[in-house]
């Protein structure tokens, strides 16, 4: 008998204890172990449910029982939820979270108060929901050099750019609909201007390159600039834009960054529609593999909070590879704006001699019932500050998103 | 230090000690263990190898190692692989297989013996390649009811059935450009024929239901009769034909089977294109999740291997869970004849009512150019064998396949 605990009884939380009890019978008989329910911490209460005597809003009840060994965090923010969990991982149990916040922000040094410990920090569940990406990375592929990764990490924006490619929608249109169905928080600003997504590629970078990247060293660009015609471009040029968050080796450093991109159709990622997610992860081994499904809801970050209590219920002691060291700074982390990229820039204007003297040789792109004064085209490869100055210089600019290169 | 042997020299095997010596200081300083190749078992020779010493034509060699705790089975095949694989295993050395064969149809037995002398028998490369998916499944979605599985799981027919779609070629002109290219054997009735595909799914169904399934169980068929039409009929009603290897729930038994479907482009399977694989999984908390990426190929099966080899070198001792009993019968086995599917049918004639007088109301498809004499459709939901039953009382149908639902 192995006994979990449970903080915070909002929607992941009793997401989570609604799947225990649905499956606690196959947990047991599939995976060996017979997991119990010990404690759920919440400032509130909850009178009438099946499992209302479980409830505590005393902490230390959970960290004075010995019995309890995993500990699921899904609180969300990052107080109280440091101190508990950090509290938990210095008595030794193993803390499974579904706060990205924390992670991102907290990580290295929760990892090692586990390892100090000789307990588990998990967190499948912080990034991309239901879909497992962060242990099959680290395990299955253990035998790879991972050199880059790239992912539709932000269900809400997803909706969004699926709403303006296949009905034609504008960005507010598509935002307000996101709301209306309870995808976009009524200040959506974390969604749609990437922050949300820049945490996720924070973890995932972390865990990649063995170092904590902070958000605040990450290139974030969100969507809300995006227009219906930069989405007819798109569709009618073969690519679908998407808000990719993602990292890559350049030398001896990475450059994770969030931003919209043009990404080809040839591209696995362009076909991920409406609020699932999905992950592309590329090694010098395996070459390509991508991870996909719903990166939110009750039942699916349930599912990814319950798999990480399964499987340190399992284990005994830390499993100390799956870690990350602390970084002092950020030197590591490359200029973007040295970085080559390929950008569609959309322009006012029907004076092609003017942007080839800039940019040299482009690809024009077309668009059905596109105005006499609009051009848009794809620049060659040049550094990326160099295509914000040349298009400053021009000053015609209407819009400029980068193309995802696989 | 841990030492390791691989049996077999062939593709995946040089491609596996390729693999380890190119990130064998990365494997050492991310997942914390030092590897060292001990072994290679092959009964050639290889002379002027930077590894030539490391080669024995004495599974004996390894046996009597004790120095040797886990062991890379990358040579094909039931025989001698099986006999070296259950010595191992009976020596208390993991075993790492990518030969779907053998898991095939000696899993259970296998399993049995790794958990009887405490060691563990792993084979994420045989389905998949280097797709992450077995041990996710496992693992990560640990909490829950797998309640489906669908896959594209072979890379040749996958191959076929994107040139026929994509290129409009006949079934013979895409086969002779994937035996040109390499990717289909001179015989290709392995692939072609949904053989390889149906291990592969029996693989996936034991680990996720618990019994082992024997491909003899397995209702399997190819697509060696697909036709350019059937392909201009599903481009244009908004479907791809897919070789499909799926299992699904039907009461208390489970209904395995291998064959064509027609896949509506809402589903992510159906944009998975040339040689690539992808395993769509549900489950009754995360809904569905896709893993996708190259289902064979050199390096690709040898990363497979290789993060096997790792996690069974970090582990001490048997992982338990992740095991099937072995089935005395196939009384578990639902029968495909009685269990309702739709079905795109194409038959000769252009008589409409006696078509509706036998199935009810169809869905009729159209295609560009199709002659006056022909006529398409989708049936409704109907037993399988009773739709097969009335084609042949029809007695003009030229096409019939299966449509996926989700």
């Amino acid at each position: 008998m192995s006994k979990f605990a449970v903080l915070g009884h909002g929607v992941v939380g009793s997401g989570t204890v609604e799947l225990f009890n649905m499956n606690r019978e196959l947990i047991h008989q599939r995976q060996g172990i017979d997991l119990e329910l010990g404690y759920i911490l919440d400032i509130r209460d909850f009178p009438g449910l099946p499992y209302s005597d479980k409830f505590t809003k005393d902490i230390n009840d959970i960290l004075n029982d010995d019995e309890v060994t995993v500990v699921a965090e899904v609180m969300g923010g990052v107080h109280p939820a440091y101190d508990f969990v950090l509290a938990c991982l210095n008595k030794g149990k193993s803390v499974c979270t579904s706060n990205k916040e924390l992670v991102a922000k907290k990580g290295a040094e929760l990892l090692r108060a586990a390892k100090e410990h000789n307990c588990n920090f998990m967190f499948e569940a912080s990034t991309g929901g239901a879909i497992p990406v962060l242990r099959p990375m680290h395990t299955c592929l253990a035998g790879n050099e991972i050199t880059g990764i790239a992912g539709i990490l932000n269900g809400t924006t997803n909706f969004i750019l699926t709403k303006m490619k296949e009905d034609g929608m504008g960005f507010a249109e598509a935002l307000k609909l996101a709301q209306d169905n309870g995808y976009a928080e009524k200040d959506p600003t974390a969604d749609i201007e990437g922050h949300d997504a820049c945490r996720k590629i924070c973890i995932l970078s972390s865990l990649a390159f063995g170092r904590h990247i902070y958000p605040d060293w990450v290139y974030c660009e969100g969507i809300s600039a995006i227009t219906e015609e930069d989405t007819a471009y798109a569709e009618a040029s073969g690519y679908a834009i998407k808000l990719i968050g993602s990292v890559e080796r350049v030398g001896d450093k990475i450059l994770p960054m969030v931003a919209p991109r043009f990404v080809p159709d040839s591209c696995e990622l362009s076909s991920v529609s409406d609020v699932f997610n999905a992950i592309m992860v590329y090694g010098n081994g395996f070459d390509q593999v991508m991870f996909y499904g719903k990166g939110a809801g009750k039942l699916p970050t349930a599912s990814a909070v319950l798999g990480d209590v399964i499987d340190c219920a399992k284990k005994s002691g830390t499993d100390m590879s799956q870690y990350w060291e602390d970084s002092a700074d950020n030197s590591f982390i490359a200029d973007y704006a040295a970085h080559p990229v390929r950008k569609y820039i959309r322009t006012t204007g029907s004076d092609k001699s003017a942007i080839e003297a800039k940019f040299g040789k482009v690809d024009y792109l077309s668009r059905p019932d596109a105005p006499a004064d609009e051009l848009a085209f794809i620049t060659p490869a040049l550094p990326d500050g160099d295509i914000d100055r040349i298009s400053a210089e021009l000053g015609t600019v209407k819009s400029s998103i980068r193309v995802y290169e696989a």
